[in-house]
């Protein structure tokens, strides 16, 4: 990536819950919580947001509880913003005897059997019961490998759901003040596919989103399509809106897509590779990731797995340049014993560690 | 019990890690950790300190890692006092292949089968490794039930390697000067048998330790032995030193063995209940525990299971009493829901909520 190609942006998304700066990333709180985490923690490790899933907080805890709180914020006790995917991705990869038609999405609860109907509207609704700050459309997310003519269809269908959505969100939001109400987020489609991510793009961009959202990544696709589903799509979205990559990545795909122009990142890679005692480790360069396109973003950090044999007698940190509770308290070799014991504050100081990363990461992105 | 029985103690134990103020409960940390949780955590919680497990740090990490940070203490920077078991409950009751021997104990580790052969220095020298602020002698627990003769036969080798481990014990830690001196402790046997019990209280005092054990309880006898084996055992022991109760026990257990003379406790209930949902609750004469011995034990708390159904849009707190952070911050909607999807935060804020009542109760003992 050269110098001219480094697109950093700094934006700032007004939310009911605040401003956000972008580039940021997104501990996920899939069920609403941070595994392991209070939002205490996460404010230490100074997140700015969290991301919530609409199928699984939809079949557990119920809407039921979560209107008797008003709505997520409350219930997991975080008061920053929240933004919540429609539920489609886990619809389409979790859900047994799926049945997908115009109108929307049956299935089954892997556990009950119990059946749902999801819908553009119902995911909208959902989303809105949950009181998120940035809701996502409902898309269709095709799977890795698929035929053209499967991408091509699921991008027309998105691109109705999506005018559904749109509709449906306008009429249940329009009484609620500008800056009470969420924003809604587009999700482009069309594989690896030059012209089907350029059509989705403009079919969504004509709709009007308050952000777009590049979708059908990290689905099982090679990891060099990045650069070019990248190149396909963020030519015909808006400079002013923000651009949200859905469910990556590695530390070094966050910074080159921050460098092509991305500003938002979800991600369960530093919460499951913490969990799993393999921890990222800040290298001398880290932190100037923004300041030269001449650093290779691979070489800015390590990785390593806390288990093997040749930590257990290291007094060192974790990572020197780290400020976590980990590092500023703990020794490799205790970490590594935590782990072989099984013991849940392991999996707990590790994730805080690798989110700790990737949030300061995002911070030296912030300040290109 | 009448008022006139009512003999709480307020003691002050010196140790190399500070003074603690009786009567007082550890949180257990068996392996270098309290389950999933920090020091800051336990400070928060105001424990004084806690304990550590001989057999379990000698197998894991092993003593060449705790000789390379100095102790227990730094490895696992806790530095408050700790105390640590002898280890010998543990080979009784976890090892395979087990051989007694008037000379120690030999056993295999359960997974690697790799054999150890403790001994009463042994669990002394290994004790003095960890840096241990009270240091417990190697007795022999016999199990339950088992005959009076077996009982005896226990108690007499108990007393033998009592005598060997302070003869050891002062060996080593002659040089050392009083305010760096680890205490040592000896501890009592006999089962249920008065004139056993009496046996072993006198021998024990005749050696001279810094306090006293009751041990050989909790160990599967009926609990309404309890009152008995104190009976039996505490007029033998000397008033000005420290009497431990092992591994015990319910609220209303160690408020009565309080009133009854006993000044330390540890017990896995609190953090064990937690973990699996069932949590304390303080009742309106929670805070009068100490003042009136009218008051019955039993009825100074209760207990919920916070997975029922009846708790799944409960927006209370968990204990309206309570200053520990779940109850802070969560209603028990949220905590069971933690539960029903499995995160380890709702094991983690349910050890706390469980460590802050049992903590929070020896505090009120305190100021009798």
């Amino acid at each position: 990536m050269d110098s001219k190609s480094n697109k950093i942006r700094n934006l700032k998304i007004d939310t009911p819950h605040g401003s956000l700066k972008t580039p940021f990333f997104m501990p996920i709180a899939t069920r609403g919580v941070v595994k392991g985490l209070t939002p205490n923690d996460l404010e230490k490790l100074k997140a700015t947001l969290v991301l919530g899933n609409t199928y699984h907080l939809w079949l557990k805890p119920g809407l039921k509880v979560i209107k008797k709180f008003n709505g997520l914020h409350k219930f997991m006790r975080w008061e920053k913003p929240i933004l919540t995917d429609s539920g489609g991705f886990q619809v389409f990869s979790l859900s047994k005897f799926r049945k997908i038609t115009d109108k929307g999405v049956s299935f089954s609860e892997p556990e009950s059997g119990k059946k749902h109907f999801l819908t553009p509207e119902k995911s909208i609704d959902i989303q809105l019961t949950l009181g998120s700050d940035i809701i996502m459309v409902l898309d269709e997310c095709p799977p890795w490998p698929c035929s053209k003519s499967e991408v091509s269809a699921a991008v027309e269908r998105t691109t109705r759901w999506a005018k559904r959505c749109k509709d449906y969100f306008v009429e249940k939001t329009g009484k609620i003040p500008k800056s009470e109400k969420p924003l809604l987020f587009g999700i482009v489609q069309g594989g690896v596919h030059k012209d089907l991510r350029e059509k989705s793009a403009r079919e969504l961009t004509s709709i009007g989103f308050d952000g777009y959202a590049v979708g059908g990544v990290a689905v099982g696709e090679p990891r060099e399509y990045l650069k070019k589903v990248l190149r396909y799509t963020l030519p015909f979205l808006p400079e002013n809106k923000p651009r949200y990559l859905m469910g990556l990545g590695r530390p070094e795909e966050i910074i080159d897509s921050v460098k092509a122009g991305i500003d938002m990142f979800d991600c369960v890679i530093p919460t499951r590779e913490g969990r799993h005692g393999r921890l990222f480790i800040r290298e001398k360069t880290f932190g100037k990731i923004s300041q030269s396109s001449k650093i290779n973003s691979k070489k800015v950090y390590s990785r390593i797995n806390i288990e093997n044999e040749k930590y257990s007698l290291d007094k060192s940190k974790i990572d020197s340049q780290c400020d976590c509770y980990l590092c500023q308290n703990y020794s490799r070799a205790y970490l590594r014993h935590l782990f072989k014991i099984g013991d849940t504050l392991a999996m707990r100081l590790a994730s805080e560690h690798n989110l700790r990363f990737y949030l300061e990461m995002m911070e030296k992105l912030r300040t290109k």
